[in-house]
C-alpha cells in the first residue's frame, strides 16, 4: 500500500517559508496549530547527524504567538501558569507550563516579555488563544488577546552563532540563553532569541511580517553556505535524546506539570494567582503518582508510537512509552514515557509492548548522554 | 518531486476506526482537531460519484464532542452562540455559529441536546473546548466541560436508510432531519442522528466507546454490502456543490456569522445572552460588507486554493475564493468564496486569480443545482 498523502487546504495553513521549504525538497510534513510543519528533508537520521554537526534552518511558523497586551496582561499571564512571573524581566523568555483549573496541562509554551504589559506566548500544538480569550472575557479583564502575523524561523546547530552573526552582526553572539533582543535588519525589527527545540544551540528569529519570510530565509541560507546549512525541522531522535517533551505526544490535558517533571517551574504554594493553584497544591501534598522518564529499549524495530506502548514490570502495569526513536549514535532505541512511581527509579528493568512484540527496556534519567 | 508524507504520531490521534480505514486502502488524510481524517479512498472524483449513487461509511471521529453538563449548562451554551436555544428540545440537533466577544467565528458545530442540562457540541476544526472551559472558569459557572470518548461514524448517501435499518432496525427510517435517538445495539446505546456533512442524506452514529469502533464499523459494512457500501469521507466536490462551509477554509475568526450567510441562525437582537451580542447588533445595524457566495469558474485547471485566490471585477478587489473543485457532473469548477457587497449579486461576472492565471467566473447562489 502506498502511504496516504496529506490533503492540504487553506485550513492547514501555509507559512511565509512554505515555498522555500518545498523548493528544498521537504519529504515529510505534519500539521501543528493548523499549520504545515516540515518534519524531515533527507531522512530523519541524516537530518539528525547534520543538526548535531553543522547548522539548520527550520520553518517553525507553527509556533504561533498569542499576544497578551494591556493593563491586565501581567495578571492574566499569571492566571495561566503556576510559574512565578512577578520578576520576569523584559527581554526574557520563560518556559511556562499552562494549566486549567484542575491542574491539567493545556500547553507548554515559551513566553516572551516584550514590554511591561505586553507578552508573546509561543505555543505548542493547541489553540491556547481560545483558553486565554475565554478567561479574559469571562473575567472582563482589560486586555487584548490576538494572534499577530509573527512567524518564528529557527537556526539550530553548533554553527548557528556564526551564521546569524553574518546576518545580524556580532551582537547575536552576546545574546544569553533564553534572552531575546530586537535587532534591526534591512529596516525591520526582528526579535532574536537564543532558544529553540533542540539541544544543539541556536536561535529563533521572530519574523514580524509574512511578506518578509522569503527575504530572511534567503539571507540566512546565503550566510550559512560556508557552514553547510540545510533546511531541517524538530528532529525526533535529537529531541528524545535531549528529553524535550512534545505536547500531545508525551503529555496531554490528563497530566499535571509535576507528572511531566516540570515541578521546578511551579511556584504554586506562593499565592501567585494561577487558576490551577488549588488543584496543584493538592498534587504537591500527595506527590505525583507517575512521571516522565527516559527509557533505553534494546531493539532497533521499536518505531515511534502512534498510540502509547504499554510498559510492564513482572506482569504489572508500569506506565507507557509515548515517543521513541532509534539513535544511531547511542546504538539503542531512546524513548520518553510516563512511568508509575513504583518503577520510575533509573535502572529499573521493564518490558515495552511494541507492535513487533515485547522488548526489554531500562528506565533512565533524561536527557540521554549528549556526547 | 515526490509528495511529502504525513508524519503521524500520538499527537495526530488515531481513531477507533483507523485500522479499518487503513485496511480499506485510504489514499489521503488530513489532520482535524489533532486527529486523522480520511479524505479519499479511490479518487476524489470516484468517491464523489459513489457518494451520490450508493452509500459510504465515513470515519468522522475528528468531529470531537465537547460535553457541557450541569446546572449552568443552558446558560453557558447560550453564551456561546447567537442562535436562540431557549426552545431547543431534547433529541434535537442545532447548527450553531460560535462567536467570540467581537462576533468573530470560533467554530460552526452541531449541538445535540441530550438532557435538559446536558449537551454535546460536535465541533469543526478548532479547540473549542478551550474557549468553553475558559468562559466557564472565568465566570465561575457550575458546569462540567469535557471531551468524552465519543466518535461519530457517518453513513452518507441515498442508500443510508436501507443500510442502517439493517443494523438498528426500521425505526431509523423515522428519525427526522436533525433529530437523534438513542438506539440499543448489542447491549450498548448509540445516539443516531439524521445529519452529516453531505447533501446526499444519511446518519451520524455517535459511537460511545472507542472499544466498540471496529464492531460497529464491521456491522455497517456488512449491512451495506448489498448496497455497494464503501469507505469515504467529506468530499470536496460534493460539499462545495452543496454549499457546505468548512471552518478554517471558507471562514475564520475574522468573519462574522452574517458574512458567512448564517444570519438566520442569529437571534442576537433578542437579549438571549450571547457573549458576542453587542458586536453582532452593530453588524446587523450596518449590514455585512462581504458574504459567502458560490462561483462558477470556466476552467478545469483551477485547483483547490491553499491560500485564497483573489477575486477582481474590472480591476477592483471583489473578494476571494476559498474552496474550489472541478465538478464532473456540472462540467464547471464550483467554488465558494467571500465576495464584497458591490459584487455579490448572482450573475456578476468576475475574475479569479489562480496559480495558472486569471480565469473568468460568475457569482452564483449556493447551493449549486443538486440534480
Amino acid at each position: 500500500m502506498q502511504a496516504p498523502v496529506l490533503s492540504i487546504s487553506r485550513r492547514t495553513r501555509r507559512t511565509p517559508f512554505t515555498r522555500r521549504v518545498n523548493e528544498a525538497g521537504v519529504k515529510g510534513y505534519t500539521v501543528y496549530n493548523h499549520m504545515l510543519l516540515p518534519t524531515f528533508f533527507r531522512s530523519v537520521e541524516e537530518d539528525y547527524w547534520h543538526l548535531r554537526e553543522a547548522v539548520q534552518i527550520w520553518d517553525v511558523s507553527c509556533e504561533r504567538q498569542v499576544e497578551v497586551r494591556g493593563p491586565d496582561a501581567q495578571r492574566l499571564m499569571q492566571l495561566l501558569t503556576p510559574r512565578d512571573l512577578s520578576e520576569m524581566p523584559i527581554g526574557q523568555c520563560y518556559y511556562i507550563p499552562i494549566v486549567d483549573e484542575t491542574g491539567g496541562m493545556l500547553n507548554d509554551p515559551v513566553a516572551l516579555r516584550l514590554e511591561e504589559d505586553r507578552f508573546w506566548i509561543s505555543i505548542a500544538d493547541s489553540d491556547l488563544m481560545f483558553w486565554v480569550k475565554g478567561l479574559a472575557a469571562g473575567m472582563r479583564m482589560d486586555v487584548a488577546v490576538s494572534e499577530p502575523d509573527v512567524s518564528p524561523l529557527a537556526v539550530q546547530g553548533p554553527k548557528a552563532d556564526d551564521v546569524l552573526a553574518n546576518v545580524f552582526g556580532d551582537q547575536v553572539r552576546n545574546i544569553k540563553f533564553f534572552r531575546f533582543e530586537p535587532l534591526l535588519w534591512q529596516g525591520h525589527e526582528y526579535m532574536v532569541a537564543r532558544s529553540g527545540y533542540s539541544k544543539q544551540g541556536g536561535f529563533e528569529i521572530y519574523v514580524p511580517d509574512s511578506s518578509l519570510g522569503e527575504t530572511i530565509w534567503d539571507a540566512v541560507t546565503e550566510a550559512g553556505k560556508p557552514h553547510d546549512i540545510y533546511p531541517g525541522g524538530p528532529n525526533l531522535i535529537e529531541r528524545v535524546e535531549g528529553g524535550l517533551l512534545s505536547y500531545g505526544n508525551d503529555m496531554t490535558r490528563e497530566n499535571t506539570p509535576h507528572e511531566c517533571g516540570l515541578g521546578k517551574f511551579c511556584q504554586t504554594a506562593d499565592a501567585i494567582g494561577c487558576i490551577g493553584r488549588d488543584a496543584l497544591i493538592r498534587v504537591i501534598m500527595e506527590g505525583p503518582r507517575r512521571q516522565i522518564r527516559g527509557l533505553r529499549i534494546d531493539s532497533k524495530d521499536v518505531g515511534n508510537p502512534i498510540e502509547p506502548y504499554p510498559v510492564t514490570c513482572d506482569g504489572e502495569e508500569a506506565g507507557q512509552v509515548t515517543s521513541a526513536a532509534w539513535s544511531p549514535r547511542l546504538e539503542t532505541t531512546v524513548a520518553i514515557g510516563m512511568i508509575e512511581a513504583d518503577y520510575w527509579e533509573p535502572g529499573t528493568e521493564v518490558t515495552v509492548e511494541t507492535p513487533n512484540g515485547s522488548r526489554a527496556a531500562e528506565v533512565v534519567k533524561l536527557p540521554f548522554p549528549q556526547k
